[in-house]
């Protein structure tokens, strides 16, 4: 098993904190994505849309996305659980997991997409979406507050891997200027648990 | 139990469609999102986020998000999987729901909603964005033909979620004009497929 990474990008991070959270270790193939190292012919042959992380298992299969590479670890290695446990435990973190995603990481990666010179010439750039992107984020980064001043972690008791998610987001949401607006303390007490943890370096 | 439900939108879709798959009725309360029901104060109370559909089961719990309440029903009526089986096989499944969402739901819906009228004053619309979103999910419909040149559905031999998420991100995209290219003969001949079973009616 190889999971092929970089440490340019959000989405590697998230699966390297799951991995550290699991305390599991992976063989890493490192790939430059700034110097296209994910689209060379060899490596298309394995992921044809050319994203990164991806996993490639031993009887070749590959498995992409970020998420869909944790659920496969959560599978094959339960403890300690990051997804919930139960039908209702497991559609409970899919839910906060998503909002995680849909609230957050996309306005976040939806600024630096349109907004930084990285994608400049990559993809076509909306500057003025982006900064929808950037108010969007700071609103929901509100709203988030609001909900951890009512729990530790963002789906609950428990650390999941919706922590995960929301603590990425968040960091990458430097790139482009985002931060977490002064008066959130809760959700800057939570930010600091989170970063506190050693899976957070990964 | 009662799901919260709208025939106006893509994501309640996904619900009942997977619903229907399953084989199971759930005793629906309909909500006109035109009208605002799904934002009054007994609502929001239920649901803050305010999105349709959500699920209330009888202890009170809700869960939002199309996927997440897919999930439950997964987890509780297992047959016929649409999740896939086995930890390769639900990766597997996962990155294909994953690709279906990012590649295709999120530039059809990222289309309508910096596009159409209904969104008009609602949210900070960014027409360009809306064009870059029409241009990007015919790019991706042209990918996805080609993948479907190798199998019958999205992600094997089997019906799953992937193939709930890209019939109606298919389907919602004429709200905008966007439409299967002509050229594109196995997403056409799949399309056919997935529209005649009884659960894409719902």
């Amino acid at each position: 098993m190889k999971l092929y990474d970089t440490t340019l990008a959000p989405n590697p991070r998230r699966v390297r904190i799951f991995l550290a959270e699991k305390g599991l270790s992976v063989p890493i193939v490192p790939l430059d994505i700034s110097k296209g190292e994910n689209r060379t012919p060899e490596m298309l042959a394995r992921n044809p849309l050319g994203g990164v992380p991806f996993l490639e298992l031993d009887d070749g299969t590959v498995i992409a996305e970020s998420i869909a590479i944790c659920r496969y670890f959560e599978r094959t290695h339960p403890e300690p659980p990051l997804f919930g446990v139960g039908a209702k435990g497991e559609a409970w973190v899919e839910m906060w997991q998503r909002r995680m995603e849909l609230e957050l990481f996309r306005h976040v990666t939806g600024a630096f997409q349109n907004l930084h010179p990285f994608f400049k010439g990559r993809i076509e750039q909306v500057p003025e979406y982006g900064e929808v992107c950037r108010r969007n984020a700071a609103t929901r980064m509100r709203w988030l507050d609001g909900e951890l001043a009512k729990r530790p972690f963002v789906a609950g008791d428990a650390y999941t891997v919706a922590d995960i998610t929301a603590l990425v987001a968040i960091d990458f949401g430097r790139q482009t200027e985002i931060r977490i607006p002064e008066e959130c303390e809760s959700l800057k007490r939570w930010h600091a648990a989170v970063s506190g943890r050693p899976s957070a370096k990964a």
